[in-house]
């Protein structure tokens, strides 16, 4: 038998386990997983040295290298989302239905665990400790495979967590590690049907669209982030200049940050040369339309491909647009159904945005930069769904739990 | 542009439109759709009789023949089922969360469509028309995809429906069937990323292994149920007796009957002898395991493989099984996550039983038959689910349904 199956093997095991653990005995476990991770913050940062050293070696980005890196305080930052996960309330066990049928049957419907998770995700090493206390909270088992320029220091954080948690009564098997760099071993883990429940890839296109080639067990993908901010004719302007600003510049990084502005043609006259202005101050390239460079013949052409770009750097495409109906056409083409923003002062049109935008959020008078777990009062996430199905949009405990029909009856037949 | 791929385009068009369809637009387009099949009903039975000629010539089993039949009780039974969709509450737009969050934004988690679904089914016509109404009152456009069997009878009803229904208002294309028999329209249909967004397929195993291994989009499989009942030491034997034949015998042929029961040790000399006296009298061919052919020597010895075969027809296999544990881990083994019972007066055993069996509805003494849409309350049901993500078990109105979050403010910025 091979290592990869041998481990999803053991999360099975370790998820009948859980099935039957308790909410204290769980918290319990979150608890001395927090001793255990202060025990070895020594190791964790040598491992995250030899890391950072090797990706230096290896030419990484400055943006790479920051994501990689831990230090005291981004340890602490991962002990206090611990502690926050184990304040949540337990969704496992919570009643969604509970029905006394005609025939006397008692009828539940209730929250249970989804079994074993697969996490399979890029660089930032806190998203071991997220993923695995998410996870153990709504009593699931789960393998994390992070990227191989931050194995050492992913390896430490589990391992301190397995020492801790097992000290406290978590199964062997419940949290465990990929160790193999090999993308074998990804394609492997997530063909496994009947041991592997679930899989969720956090990362880039690439690493999203070999999984969905080679899954054979359901996977909730966390995928690109294409969101637009659209300035209505309507708009309060200095509102519009302020999330247009905000969108695109706090963090541009990230997945809810906006790529694509798009401006109705009767406010760009008084818009676009303002925002083309605080652009320039933020540093932020701007490529525009036709229409656009009109207006600012410094601006960079736009072509199609900027449309369909997800930047994630401080670059904006700007286009003008006839009406809501050329923005909304424009966003069902273009936009990957992650977050959508109107800056708008009709009720009308905010509306008819909200009804026909198909997107996980879906804004009025607000940044996008809002689709977040926490923003979102779930206390934690493990992604963003960008899919349709189970869960969309920020994925938190409840996210990670599935149900069943509990039925007691007294000889009931048909 | 082929043709399986233009039809998609024209479900997700008029998905667009049904998004911003009234509840009562709806059920007026429910209403004329009624109206219209009692019209077709002439049609309707001579496209049937020219399938039923067809299978005949075609030497299919006189169960398949009976599934495929339609008569005026069976179009009757069809109208009966709109009007009981018709009746239930929308689920559109139904708020799942609202909150005020602390920085004033108005956050809310609605019931929205999924958007375009493709039904692939085998036989029963009458799910044309089941799949239609569901998929239509949760403002989803939907593809049909029938056998090709029964493509006269599918074809008669689905154009009485959109003639009926468009005369109402229906949107062209939010009720569609495909007419290709080819097996090659199916692998397409499953692989119309950004076109169809969830396939749901019902019927035989060969049926769902081919598009498990084809799809590219969502797939929520209504496959097979291997059902066990498991009469606990403590059970009732009266009450075990009556659960066990009706699970087995009340209807052999669908996924929620009985195919294997377990029996524990202590009440197999008791319990055995008067079950396989009733299973005998009701026909049913009953294979079992050594120490159950030792009580009966006239029982067919089961093989491996029937610990693994869905029957769907008048046999059961018997094991007789230490404990507790070893009963759960036979389910464990051999079941399909379906429906499973136990039968027992022990408060121990049964909280164990519901709380470690991992399948959609799980019985403390009542018989399997009961996981149905309309025994669960839903009124109606598409199919049975037996994946564990986005929906479990019975699939109604809500299970056809995804959630987005709206949020609305003044010019929040993070």
């Amino acid at each position: 038998m091979n290592s990869i199956r041998s481990l999803a093997q053991k999360s099975k095991e370790a998820s009948r386990a859980l099935l039957t653990m308790s909410t204290a005995a769980k918290d319990e476990i979150l608890g001395a997983m927090i001793y255990a991770l202060r025990q070895a913050v020594p190791d964790i940062l040598v491992a995250n040295d030899a890391d950072m050293q090797a990706a230096q070696e290896a030419g990484l980005s400055s943006a790479m290298l920051d994501r990689l890196r831990l230090d005291g305080g981004r340890i602490e930052a991962m002990i206090t989302a611990i502690n926050t996960v184990r304040a949540l309330p337990d969704p496992i066990g919570q009643e969604l239905k509970r029905e006394i049928r005609p025939n006397g049957l008692l009828l539940r419907k209730l929250r249970v665990p989804i079994g074993v998770i697969a996490v399979i995700y890029e660089s930032r090493p806190n998203v071991t400790c997220d993923a695995a206390v998410l996870c153990l909270k709504a009593s699931n088992a789960v393998i994390l495979r992070g990227g191989k320029e931050a194995l050492r220091s992913n390896c430490a954080i589990a391992q301190a967590m397995q020492r801790g948690g097992e000290s406290a009564g978590l199964p062997a098997g419940a949290v465990q590690i990929v160790e193999s760099t090999d993308r074998d071993a990804i394609r492997e883990l997530v063909q496994l049907e009947g041991l592997v429940d679930l899989v969720i890839p956090r990362g880039g296109e690439a690493l999203i669209a070999a999984i969905s080639g080679w899954a054979k067990v359901p996977v909730i993908r966390n995928a690109k982030g294409l969101c637009h901010v659209f300035v209505e004719q309507s708009a309060n302007i200095e509102m519009a200049l302020r999330i247009a600003e905000n969108a695109k510049c706090q963090r541009p990084g990230v997945c809810n940050a906006m790529e694509t502005l798009l401006v109705q043609r009767p406010i760009a006259p008084t818009f676009l040369p303002r925002i083309i202005e605080r652009y320039r101050a933020q540093g932020v390239e701007v490529r525009g339309c036709e229409e656009c460079c009109r207006v600012d013949p410094g601006l960079v052409p736009a072509t199609p491909e900027d449309w369909d770009t997800e930047y994630l750097d401080l670059i904006v495409s700007i286009r003008v647009v006839d009406d809501l109906d050329t923005a909304l056409a424009h966003i069902a083409d273009h936009g990957s159904k992650h977050s959508e923003a109107i800056i708008s002062s009709s009720i009308e049109a905010q509306k008819r945005f909200l009804q026909e935008v198909d997107a996980a959020a879906v804004y009025v008078n607000a940044s996008t930069r809002f689709t977040d777990g926490g923003e979102f009062g779930m206390g934690a996430e493990i992604g963003i769904s960008t899919e349709k199905l189970h869960a969309r949009g920020p994925m938190g405990l409840e996210e990670l739990t599935t149900y069943k029909y509990m039925i007691e009856g007294t000889g009931q037949v048909r």
